[in-house]
């Protein structure tokens, strides 16, 4: 069965890589557009659409505010870009904002870092699935209701996905970013051309859509136009996703990021400003409804519309678009997949967060990282029932909290570089400082992402304040004091084992071994032979729950295991409450000296499969948790095989067949005791 | 915490009893016929209205026929009866199908019976729960949606009580189900008197449903006669409830059991014929609809249409009636809870049922049976959408067959008799046979009783097998076959464990101690203190999983540990494997000799809260569900205990604050094993 399960495992997630494997696991500057920059490029699929829908409340003409405000947001990547190039190249082992808050802010300013990261990419996961199915719902309408559950199967397929491995899910993931990068570009080209020749397809505003606007259309307040420039920077979302994944490139590092980063920006400004751009000239909008209240409710899809326009509906063009886009979100997706498990093997590395979250597994992956992400993201979709318009207001936030962090504190790094000589280096937490005559030109770039970031991260909470951002407000600082109280768990018990603080000795101590017999049978000979050749002095105990038992245990004892010169000890149990009864026995036996020590021997019949484990009362467990609370008391577990039936119904069939009745008496040794009620 | 977990225990299930306390627990006649027989006696509440309900199909002219069948049923429980006063005598330790079918048939059909018992003590309980408030809407139509709940959270109070012990839930319900006669008597009088002084109210038919019916009726075939006589036969499941609990009685036990059989088979003959009566008098029909399709779908209460006519539906009588015929089901349900537990206990006793089912909880119960019961019953009741008339083709059948079975074993035993000689006594399983000169009479009785059962169970078979019957002629083998294969299990295990077929003796092994350290801190002085006490040759070993942390764990030891003599043993382990690692080391240490003892010591660190105790990897599991395996291994855990973290965290204010960053180095080993990805 075990070996099936390694097979079926192997399978799925590919063979164990050992560890020193794990430098291979390096990817190029293609395959890191690919991984990295997803996230980024693929934006662009629901960030224009989530602009118009909040200027849509506006009324019609409104929209027309959609081209500044896309250009706001691009000079916003140009400076941010230039920012985390600067991070990049100081911190060519991984400069998220998690590392750079560290060393250069404080702890508590990293772990607010942390905190923000980990729900965007949480986030990211959520909203990136979610508008990938509503960019095939525009096409397909029919699965629109079915949104949710094809979203979860999908993170499901991701997980498994990435348990394999982050090369592995790399190479898959490449060739769709591209596919969509291209099918963009085409599109792109095709609208410039025919633009420019005068025969861009205009569609006519539905008649509809005109009425229903001009009765629910609002009065274009700053807010409305402040709460379409902040849902348009989830299009920024993921531009820092690079800093944090550096070590995943191939040498020079730094570098290669820093370029790839380069081209992922600009892919990102030419595919944004072009797609606000021509959906104006096209008068191309979202779909949306409005409600009887007057709240307008839409789907984030708008390229699909331009391509029908552009291309038919029919057309090669339009369909490979929807399949890219589908496909590209997924890759942003799987940033998170990157990511995630990384910041919380640092987090935890750092004891902010379980221990367990450092563990690779078998793929060299941080499995658990992975299905804590693949989890959180699930339960958001269900939650929010699978629109992204609805998961938007809690996005970005966390990102735009963590840009600032970051770059404030390349600022500080700034300041401190300021104070060397020419030639000198230092080294501050994890990276190195070298004198740097322009410090004063990178400060000030920093300081302006630094301020610009925080600026848009107020403006968003402050606009979508009501609409969900409110549940982001809230939950990062829990999460800041949950990291905190984890880390002063860890501080505790490495405080309680730290032999600094107390020099502990071994030494030897006078040891006496408890033998639990509950019935006399082959296991039990077992457990005699574990005590004889341990050597110590040692007692066989019997709990009487049941004094018909006792008695044939007695009895089976001085026939079976009188020679070995050792009574059975019986100790009344009238309750039934056998773990209880154990525990003040054995107290008693400590009682006796100061330096006693108890040794427990438990016996545990293992049978082959768990149905028939099952049918036995594995009540061992019960015992330790009660002993293992106990001071100079180990617990001993003599286990003894039930083999295959057939084997046993063949010795069966040979033994004599007036043995059946006593044989059957005896199965009562396979389990009668039961672990107390509660 | 333990604590307060105990007092919370003791409040709802009430102090734990010992067990000499288990022969105080039985109950008087009056209690008994509250007890055992409130699951006959309540099937008036459904039964009338089941007949009713079959007939419809007919036409309303068809209903007429309902007194002749009720009749019929009455004359079949008269023969129950007798037949069952015989066993009761025969049976003073309680002689239910199974150990009737033991005793004097065959152990394959004592499994038939058993398996049909155990599948009616669970319909009883769905049907007898839906069934109450199926009349309690009938009265407060609102609640019908949410049926199924209300069912289910009654289960559930049900159980609470019932896990408390069987006297102090007798005497709960015995008021309640004298309630119910007192009500159903004084319903009887007063129609009675009525009807004699010509003043019974007559309903007249409502037109729509004459209508309905005109249109939907289909002949009246012989076949829906008898379903409606099957359907009524549902009156007669708990009949034999009282031969199976006769233990519970008072002394003497057989004599005050057939008294309170005559009792209930009185009541419910007399209230099943009186309302089946009245009921055609008063033109009084359960609440039905006709579906598109024909098919007839009603609610099987009769009884409170009749109150309301007799005395007003805002009488103080007709609620009366409401309450009590709700309370008095509970109590029929509260007759499977007596009575499945016990013969699961019996089965289990006999080999054929998980042994678990034999243990007495804390208050003499068996609350492994009082579980099982409740989650089964729940499981029915949601699958049958809290639909009385859906669940019945499944009752019956096998309460038909588990009396048929009783009465065919009667008769075996009656004839094993008549070959005993005057004032002859002989034994023959659990009871004794004494010569007894009016044999044959007695075994007429039974064999008409056995010919009777085994008549109507097939016509149930038969005519309900598509409503659902199917389903436990289906149920009821295969759950034979499952008997068969745990006790087949636990002749093996017996078998594999009998020192009479194997008989080992122990003797003293070479005993090598492998002490596996994760890290060096005071829970590995712990461990080093036990390897040291227990005195044999030992080792310690690290498993390699990374190499920095190796390196560290060395020099530690070194500091630490360097003065045991021992060096640190390093395994690697290149893939993160650790269980797999330890097993393929410690079989390497076996292979050195045939008769090597190797004792595998686990440091396990134990905090006070489970929240804490999840920070920490617990991979001790992992080691033991591989070792166990093994042969010549024992395991040994070594605790030590983390205690609250209040007086840790005094403990780091007054030690070094330079320490810190050795400590939280330290942190790490609290736990950097993890299991392996499968």
């Amino acid at each position: 069965m075990e070996t099936s399960l390694h097979t079926l495992r192997n399978a799925i997630f590919g063979k164990p890589l050992a560890s020193h494997e794990a430098a291979h696991q390096t990817i190029s500057k293609t395959v890191g557009l690919a991984v990295f920059a997803s996230d980024a490029l693929s934006s662009v699929a629901y960030a224009p659409g989530e602009i118009l829908l909040v200027l849509l409340i506006g009324g019609l003409v409104a929209t027309q505010l959609a081209l500044p405000i896309a250009i706001a947001i691009v000079i916003m990547l140009l400076i941010l870009t230039i920012s985390y190039r600067q991070t990049i190249f100081a911190y060519p082992g991984g400069g998220g904002a998690y590392i750079v808050a560290r060393d250069n802010i404080s702890e508590a300013v990293a772990q607010v870092a942390g905190a923000a990261l980990l729900t965007d990419y949480i986030l990211t996961v959520a909203v990136s699935i979610t508008s990938g199915w509503e960019n095939v719902s525009a096409t397909f309408p029919a699965l629109q209701p079915h949104q949710t559950v094809l979203s979860v199967l999908t993170i499901i397929f991701m997980t498994v996905m990435n348990l394999r491995g982050v090369k592995e899910s790399g190479r898959v993931f490449a060739v769709p970013t591209y596919f969509f990068i291209v099918m963009v570009a085409i599109t792109m080209v095709v609208a410039a051309v025919r633009y420019l020749g005068g025969t861009l397809p205009v569609l006519a505003p539905d008649p509809e859509v005109v009425e229903a606007l001009k009765h629910s259309a609002q009065n274009l307040t700053l807010l409305l136009v402040l709460r379409a420039f902040s849902s348009g920077c989830t299009a920024l979302t993921g531009v820092e996703a690079i800093s944090n994944g550096i070590t995943a490139f191939k040498e020079p590092k730094s570098r290669n990021a820093a370029t790839t980063m380069l081209v992922m920006s600009t892919l990102i400004a030419i595919n944004f400003i072009g797609i606000v751009f021509f959906a104006g000239r096209m008068n191309v909008l979202p779909q949306f409804e409005i409600d009887a209240a007057g709240h307008l409710h839409g789907n984030s899809a708008v390229l699909p519309y331009m391509t029908q326009a552009l291309f038919g509906g029919d057309s090669i063009m339009h369909w490979m678009l929807v399949v890219s886009t589908m496909l590209i979100l997924m890759m942003a997706a799987n940033t998170s997949y990157a990511d995630f498990p990384r910041l919380c093997a640092l987090q935890a590395g750092d004891g902010f967060l379980p221990r367990q979250l450092t563990f690779r597994g078998g793929r060299l992956v941080f499995s658990w990282g992975i299905v804590t992400l693949a989890v959180a993201s699930i339960i958001l979709v269900i939650l929010f029932g699978g629109s992204t318009s609805a998961l938007i207001p809690l996005y970005a936030i966390g990102v735009f909290l963590s840009f600032s962090i970051s770059q404030a504190g390349m600022v500080l790094r700034w300041h401190r570089i300021s104070k060397l000589k020419p030639g000198e280096v230092k080294e501050v937490g994890h990276s190195t400082l070298h004198y740097d005559k322009q410090w004063a030109v990178k400060m000030v770039i920093n300081a302006i992402g630094a301020v610009m970031a925080f600026v848009v991260m107020i403006i968003f909470a402050v606009t979508k304040f009501e609409q969900g951002a409110w549940i982001t407000v809230i939950l990062i600082p829990s999460l800041v004091f949950v990291f905190f109280r984890i880390h002063r768990h860890y501080k505790d018990v490495a405080h309680a084992l730290s032999l600094s603080v107390r020099p502990l000795r071994p030494h030897r101590h006078d040891m006496l071994t408890v033998v639990m017999v509950d019935d006399v049978h082959i296991g039990t000979v077992h457990m005699v032979d574990y005590a004889l050749s341990e050597g110590n002095p040692w007692i066989a105990v019997h709990l009487d729950d049941n004094p018909a038992k006792t008695e044939r245990t007695i009895a089976k004892w001085k026939e079976r295991l009188g020679d070995s010169g050792h009574e059975l000890v019986i100790v009344p149990c009238p309750y039934r409450n056998l773990s209880e009864t154990a525990i003040a026995f054995i107290q008693s036996q400590l009682d006796t000296s100061a330096d006693r020590y108890v040794n427990v021997v438990l016996g545990q019949l293992v049978m082959d499969t768990w149905q028939a484990q099952a049918l036995h009362a594995n009540t061992n467990l019960a015992f330790y948790l009660g002993l293992q609370r106990m001071e100079r008391v180990a617990i001993t577990n003599v286990s003894y095989q039930i083999h295959a039936p057939e084997a046993q119904a063949q010795a069966i069939d040979t033994a004599a067949k007036a043995e059946a009745a006593e044989v059957l008496d005896q199965s009562s040794e396979a389990g009668s005791t039961a672990p107390p009620a509660a």
